[in-house]
């Protein structure tokens, strides 16, 4: 939908929206003729929602893209992911709510240990505590380099984020992760000519780190990847009318959900927290992103079982949001993850879409499958926000 | 999916895609409540493979658009029609490999018969043997313009094409066929100014050719349709990193093949002599596109019955392919052909995706009707070629 045209329809009203986002929740059978993960799960509350809901299968990024997690959920949130491409390093930015500026690069930055050598040995510094990763960055505080400013941030564990700040700094660098070990660590290359100052402040931040690492073995080496600069995205306040809050564990959720203009509540571990956090802020917001991770996890893992046993958490849990009766919930994932396949994938996701005038389908039972004849067929990600909105009365009629 | 993210994604490796295009697949019932072409053939291997692979139905063009054959075939290939128009004159000039530069314009021409009036008799010079065809072309080279090479080079029967090449020629010219009996051939004329200098051309062209074809009764006429420049399409190499390779029966096909780079294996006369070539080349490409044309032939014939038949007889191959275990499978058509219409028609073309993990749906019979029911719902003909690609693991994930 034209974003002008939209823009011109919307209707701020009371009436509030629950997107619930099972993170690679689409998924396959085990074997031929089998059951897929959700398929196979016991999901009484989802099969009943799904008896009253439109019921469809959505795809985040077009046919056969396997989507990334911050695309993944840009469709969700109403943006066509390829119009908003998002870097790794500034998810990872606002995942933490640094307050990054126009002009500012991010990187990931991984803790990592390296040998006499300079031969990579452990990519993740032995999975060093968030504490460590802390202290280690303070330390990275030290690091100066004429003309930017430098801001090293913890993420958890072994991850971590900087931030470079100056004239002339671009995004048209390549990381320096090698992907694996035996190996150096790479240099930190420019991808074009726009990249060639902030690859050389790059350079100069990695030589100081690890002459500040030195002694702090296994965390003696940095890896970087994913520069990237904050883009340009409107807000779901400006596009949508909306008035959004974000009620996610992991930090790189909170990240996307913040580039869009997401309020988002810290500190929730699990999805009693999650329950907690939607009671308290019911009344301030009118749409809520609750987004459970672990199905995704479970299903990188390859252990079908798990995933499925993630998946009936969540439908248990389904009963603690009915309470709030919202007006129209959506139930769906940000992309595939398969256990067979241990990866995202490119495999449509199932949704439901429950609502006051919403116009029931023959599906009554939440899987791939039953969803891939429901009302709505294979639509794109990013129109789930409009059926969302229409569902809640939030958009006047167009035209006379 | 637009082109510059698709290609960043695009990931070389071994793994093999089978395109099987059963030309003008798509049909309708004889009579209400019947079964369609597709649904009445006995195809136990298509009904086997459709069982354990995504089905749907596609359009090549558009809602309601009934395809051509070049931009039938051209959507399967990936190329969305309508940004690739091709004209007549260049897949038949590209179907005999003829070397067409940028700037050349060729056009299909037909021999035919006129009287002593000049009133066209028979539009196809009583199907003159491709030999005579062939020596009539040789004749044709003796034409003699100021500032313009001319090529004339048969095609099959009473078929040739013929190629101009100099400064400032033009697609921008209506053809000189009338379509019908009893009526002189038109003149040349140009559609646009760009057209007058070709449309000069092309008269003189004629009018030289009738003074050589005087005393070749009932081959004493041409006609010519179909005034096309080279269009500029990037290759399937450039655009999908594939190393394609035809196996078609028809010029025409070839024709459609090259222009988007494929390699074409000639000399192809019947499905063995495809079998055979698929054996043979297995190694070497990693895109097989084979097409069996008669399924159209004997839709546009209006024969059902035998069209059931070439459908069969295109079941009845498949296992010849499944010996190689293709990664990829794709079984579809580039148009509808209905007995019952004699012609092309606008109806979506059934199509079954096989490979490792495709998610199956409940699809057990190869069939307009149960494709409507199937996971991908109809969706536009040039997207078939990116679900091949994720399904062979060729395309990378998109965004962190």
């Amino acid at each position: 939908m034209r974003e002008d045209v939209l823009r011109k329809l919307l209707h701020r009203n009371e009436k509030k929206i629950v997107l619930l986002v099972i993170d690679g929740l689409g998924g396959l059978p085990l074997e031929k003729g089998g059951k897929t993960e959700l398929e196979t799960a016991h999901t009484p509350n989802l099969d009943a929602l799904a008896a009253e809901a439109e019921c469809g299968l959505h795809m985040p990024v077009g046919f056969g893209i396997t989507p990334g997690s911050a695309p993944g959920h840009l469709a969700l949130f109403g943006y066509q992911p390829t119009d908003y491409p998002v870097g790794r390093g500034v998810v990872a930015a606002r995942g933490i709510a640094f307050p990054m500026r126009a002009g500012d690069v991010a990187a990931r930055l991984n803790f990592a240990t390296q040998d006499a050598h300079g031969m990579i040995t452990d990519r993740r510094a032995g999975r060093i505590p968030t504490e460590i990763c802390s202290r280690l960055c303070d330390l990275l505080g030290a690091v100066r380099i004429f003309g930017v400013e430098v801001f090293v941030r913890p993420v958890r564990d072994y991850r971590a984020v900087v931030i470079f700040r100056g004239e002339g700094l671009s995004d048209r660098v390549k990381g320096t992760d090698p992907q694996t070990t035996g190996v150096e660590a790479y240099d930190p290359k420019p991808t074009s000519e726009k990249g060639v100052k902030t690859a050389e402040v790059a350079k100069e931040f990695v030589r100081q780190s690890l002459a500040l690492l030195k002694d702090h073995s296994p965390a003696n080496a940095i890896l970087m990847r994913g520069f990237a600069e904050l883009p340009d995205i409107p807000s779901m306040a400006e596009r949508f009318a909306l008035h959004p809050v974000a009620m996610a564990v992991y930090p790189d959720y909170k990240g996307v959900s913040r580039l869009v203009g997401m309020d988002v509540i810290d500190g929730l571990r699990d999805l009693n927290d999650q329950g907690e956090a939607l009671k308290q802020y019911w009344d301030q917001y009118d749409f809520f992103f609750l987004h459970h991770k672990y199905a995704d996890s479970r299903g990188e893992d390859g252990d079908f079982q798990a995933k499925v046993a993630e998946i009936e958490k969540v439908d248990a849990f389904v009963p603690q949001i009915l309470t709030h009766h919202p007006d129209v919930l959506i139930v769906t994932g940000d992309h595939s993850t398969p256990a067979v396949m241990k990866s995202h994938s490119y495999h449509p996701i199932p949704f439901l879409i429950h609502g006051k005038n919403t116009r029931p389908d023959d599906v009554a039972e939440f899987g791939e499958r039953p969803c891939a004849k429901g009302m709505w067929g294979i639509i794109p990600g990013a129109m789930l926000i409009q059926l969302a909105l229409a569902c809640a009365d939030k958009l006047i009629k167009y035209g006379a």
